[in-house]
């Protein structure tokens, strides 16, 4: 159970806990805030996923069934006012429950080593939002793993978990490579490489048309205002564009992975 | 062009454009506020688009054609103090242009006159940048018109309009039907209803299958939380939904309908 009710900012755990809020500290601690009561559950059903949990009052009143599991697994619960809730997490309207939560990421070996037929790559993509929608994208999608490169957004930032909505726990993350030498692993892993870019000579219809989505593919996605660089296409197998109809400039990054993601896991299933 | 510049916020021109963030004042004059060159540009393109025009002195000397298309058509410019724009700029970063616009929305009547094959509806669509996004997609997928029911947002909301990136000046747009009546005219018009809904009987694929998307479809989203009302689902033809193949309990609403609508776009094709 949690103790008595930390009211201080200047608590050492509530600073230690404020801190992850910078991606240093993240790395360093290599620990990330998830906020609410499906992150706790997300990281209490993983082996370490779950830390050390703040709460307020008002919380444990209302989810006393995690209280429960995280006092019997073993992790500390510390009660907070809700000042200092409201300062620890990063929303607007805190949910008073904030989980301290042990980084997921896997080597990129272990995300290649399980065969994997759907991997989505996210290389530039610098807003979290949209890092995180696509993630969770990517899990609905039934993609066995997400790549983040090491021009992308850090994977652990707090409007990218919000935003995964507990896809963050669900897939394996892999966390950091360079697009050159993953391009090169992704091909030896036998995955086909596609870069969805709006610039691309094949438009999803053909590609599909073409049997190509049903081979093991990973799909590559670039930045929300430029796309992808010219260094990383070439690395890819093909570039395919989505094909707008309309007279719609562009799709949203995130509504292009949807697109493209779902073609491939009718594609692969049919 | 642009005479001297106004620097107080008690200008009456000024006080009318700020105004227009509300959605009652809108209604009222029928006008609401696009910001950026690209929003300036859609305007101009459309007969009575640009009722006026607000520039700083910089963005003057950015986009000097814009100026002098909005001189040649007529259109009052009114060069402001940063100040100013950054008042009646909506954004963090205002660019300096900031258009005064005629409402768009045709009557229901008008858009189904025209044999829609495509129709997206939002329906409790409560967040402005959800339906912004949906319309930027239903514009890319090829749509022919997007309907907001009356118990949706205000698509001439500031955030809608920024995320639907222009796409709000592109297709026909329907304001404030109720769903009871729109279903039965969306079906006279010869449009299956089918309605998005996560607990749908017969999953996206099924219906690619069966030959459904291949007709005239009119494709209704509900809201990002709740999803559909009973009550609207029973005015559906159908109710679909988008397979769930990982662990993600749902996908967000505009990721949903960029694969509903691209689906539809594919079907309608072969």
């Amino acid at each position: 159970m949690a103790g008595r009710e930390l009211t201080s900012l200047r608590s050492p755990r509530v600073k230690a806990a404020r801190r992850l809020a910078k991606r240093a500290f993240r790395r360093r601690e290599r620990r990330f805030l998830a906020e609410g009561p499906q992150a706790v559950r997300e990281a209490l059903a993983i082996p370490g996923g779950l830390v050390e949990l703040f709460t307020t009052a008002e919380a444990e009143t209302r989810h006393p069934e995690l209280i429960a599991a995280a006092d019997q697994a073993g992790v500390p619960v510390l009660r907070v006012s809700g000042e200092v809730m409201a300062e620890l997490a990063q929303t607007v309207t805190p949910q008073g429950l904030l989980a301290v939560c042990g980084f997921l990421d896997v080597p990129l070996g272990d995300a290649l080593a399980a065969s994997p037929k759907l991997v989505t790559v996210l290389a530039h993509v610098r807003d979290p939002g949209n890092a995180g929608t696509v993630l969770r994208t990517a899990d609905a999608a039934g993609a066995d793993s997400v790549v983040f490169t090491d021009a992308s957004v850090d994977p652990y930032n707090g409007k990218c978990v919000r935003a995964s909505a507990g896809s963050l726990f669900h897939l394996p993350v892999v966390m950091g490579p360079r697009f050159e030498g993953l391009a090169a692993d992704l091909k030896s892993a036998g995955l086909t490489v596609l870069a969805a870019d709006g610039a691309g000579d094949r438009t999803l219809d053909e590609a599909i048309d073409g049997g190509l989505l049903a081979r093991p593919t990973a799909w590559v996605f670039g930045n929300e205002a430029w796309g992808l660089p010219e260094e990383t296409l070439r690395h890819a197998d093909e570039v395919i564009r989505v094909p707008i109809y309309g007279r719609a400039e562009s799709l949203n990054l995130a509504t292009a992975a949807a697109v493209c993601l779902y073609a491939s896991a009718r594609a692969q299933r049919a």
